[in-house]
C-alpha cells in the first residue's frame, strides 16, 4: 500500500506533445486515489500505471483551461463503462460549473454514479477533510481563475513503547489517549511521563500542486512548510517576460517559491513544448533551489 | 501527395485500453484532410502520424458518444494555439449540435478561426461537395441517432493518347471535352470517335465508414458499390446476442455487409477492449469475405 505516492500522468503544458501529456497527477494516500487536474489522456495513463479507477473519488481541477479538465468527460464516461459506483466529486473552480455540468448531463447521463460539483469561490480553504487528511485550496495567478491544492496529513499518533507499555501494565483503554501524547497516571496516583513511554510519531507529510500560475510571492506564503511542492516551470529565464505575460512561471522562479516556502522538496513540470529536454529547466531550479525533480509521465515520488 | 488515403488514428471501443484509442480516422484527399470522428487522444495520434492541423478543414461526428468525440475540444483547443486561421467545420447528429455548441464557446473563446457546425438530420444526404469529392452522410442503427460517412471521388477525366492529338492537330481548347468522353469533329467534319482518342479514366475511388452501428441490411443498401468500406466489429459471433442489444455488429456482420455491398475491401475496428488479439475477429470476417483488414493505430491504407 502506497502511504502518500505521487504519480504523474501528464506534465506537458497546452499543447501536447509526444513526449507528454497535458496535466494530471494521482495522489495515493493510503490506497485513496485522488486526482489533480484531468488533462486529456489522463484516463488512459491510469490505465497504464495501474491506477485503480474505483479507488478515485474526488477530483481537483485547477482551472478550466482545456489542458487541464478536457480529459475529465472521458474519464467518467469510463467510470460508468466500469460499473462504477458511489460517488464522484469534482471540487472546480466556480466559473467551470455550468460548463462542467452540462458537459456530464450529458455525456453521463446514464452514469450509475454520482457526480457532485464542489465549487470553490473567493480564498478557497478546506474543502476536503477525512480522518487522516486534508486538502486546502488556494488562489494562484493565472489568467482565469486558478487554484492550487495542498494535501495535508493529519497528525500521526506517536509509536509505543512495548516494553514500558507492559511494565507499566497499562490498561488498553488508556493506550489511544498515550498515543495522542496524553502522560499516564498509574492507579496510586504517579504519573509516568509520556515521552517515557512513546517515541515520536512520524512526520505528517504534505504535497502542493501549483500549476498554472505566475510567480507570485502569496504563493510561497500559500505553500510554507509543505514537505513538497510541484510548481509550473513552463519556461526558463530567457522566457521571464513571456511567462509573466502568459500567466505562468519559469524554473528559476519554481525554485524561488520552494525557498522561499522552505520546501523540502520541489517537482517541476507544465513544460514549454520547447523543450524536448528538460535539462536547462532542472540546472535553472537547482541553482537557487537543489532538492528538485523533474516531472515525467509515469514518475511516482513517494512522500517519507 | 496521398491521393485518396485512410489514416487509422484510433480504432479501439468505448473504453480506451493501452493498445488501441478511441474511434478516429483522417482521410488525406490529395493533401486535404477529413476527420471521421474524434474520440480522446485524436490530437496526439495526428502529431505522431504528421497529420498537419492546417491541412484539416472538416471534422465529421459520427454520433454524440463521448468515444466518438471527445477529442474535439482539446483538438480544436490545440487548432488555436497554432494560430489555425480560416474556418473549421463540425458536420454532426443535429442532438450533438447544442452540447458541442456550448464547449466550444466555452472552451474555443478566443480561437483565431470560425467553428461553423453542420447538423445533419433526417436520412443525411451530401454535406459536402468539392471538385472532386463528395461526403455522404447516411443512417447507421446505433442507440443514439447516427450517421455513417461516404466519400466519394468524382468521376477522373479520360486519358489522352498523345500521338493521336498530335496526329489530328487537336486545338487545346477541344482537349477538356474530350478528356470528359467527347468526340473530336475535325474542321473538315470528320468525326474521330473518343476512343481513339483517350484510353479510359482511372477508377473513382470511394471510402465508407460504418461505426457504431448494429446489423442492418439498409447499411449494405447505402454504401452498395463502395470500393472500401470500415465496418465496426465490436464483438465475435459468440456475441452476437450481446451485440445487437448495445447495437453493435460482430465481425460476421460486419464482412456480410461488405459482401452484400459489393465491396472490394473491408476494414474492420471498433474493437471490444476483451480483445487483445483481434485474430479471431479477422479470421471469423474472411470466412465471410476474403478481403479484409484489421485496423490498427497508425495504419495507412491508400484507394488506388
Amino acid at each position: 500500500m502506497a502511504k502518500f505516492r505521487i504519480n504523474i500522468l501528464g506534465c506537458g503544458s497546452a499543447t501536447p506533445t509526444p513526449r507528454h501529456n497535458p496535466s494530471s497527477q494521482v495522489i495515493d494516500f493510503r490506497d485513496n486515489l485522488f486526482m489533480i487536474d484531468c488533462g486529456e489522456g489522463a484516463q488512459s495513463m491510469m490505465r497504464r500505471m495501474k491506477l485503480k479507477f474505483a479507488r478515485l473519488n474526488h477530483i481537483f481541477i485547477s482551472h478550466m483551461h482545456g489542458d487541464h479538465c478536457l480529459g475529465l468527460p472521458g474519464l467518467l464516461s469510463t467510470l460508468a463503462l466500469h460499473e462504477r459506483t458511489g460517488c464522484v466529486t469534482i471540487h472546480l473552480p466556480a466559473d467551470g460549473l455550468e460548463i462542467m455540468r452540462s458537459i456530464t448531463d450529458y455525456f453521463c447521463r446514464e452514469s450509475p454514479f454520482e457526480i457532485k460539483f464542489n465549487p470553490i469561490t473567493g480564498t478557497g480553504g478546506t474543502i476536503f477533510e477525512s480522518d487522516s487528511l486534508t486538502v486546502e485550496a488556494f488562489p494562484l495567478y493565472h489568467r482565469v481563475p486558478c487554484y492550487g491544492y495542498i494535501f495535508r496529513e493529519k497528525p500521526k499518533p506517536r509509536h509505543l513503547i512495548g516494553d514500558m507499555v507492559r511494565y507499566h501494565q497499562i490498561p488498553l483503554s488508556a493506550l489511544h489517549g498515550i498515543k495522542e501524547g496524553n502522560d499516564y497516571i498509574t492507579p496510586d496516583g504517579t504519573v509516568i511521563p509520556n515521552c517515557r513511554l512513546t517515541t515520536p510519531a512520524d512526520p505528517a507529510m504534505s504535497y502542493a500542486y501549483c500549476s498554472d500560475t505566475t510567480f507570485n510571492p502569496a504563493v510561497a506564503k500559500a505553500v510554507n512548510g509543505v514537505d513538497t511542492i510541484y510548481h509550473e516551470a513552463t519556461y526558463d529565464s530567457s522566457f521571464e517576460s513571456k511567462a509573466h505575460q502568459r500567466g505562468h512561471s519559469t524554473a528559476a522562479q519554481a525554485a524561488t517559491i520552494a525557498a522561499e516556502a522552505h520546501a523540502n522538496r520541489l517537482i517541476i513540470g507544465h513544460y514549454s513544448k520547447r523543450y524536448s529536454d528538460v535539462e536547462i529547466l532542472l540546472r535553472e531550479a537547482r541553482d537557487i533551489f537543489p532538492n528538485v525533480i523533474a516531472a515525467d509521465e509515469g514518475l511516482q515520488i513517494d512522500l517519507i
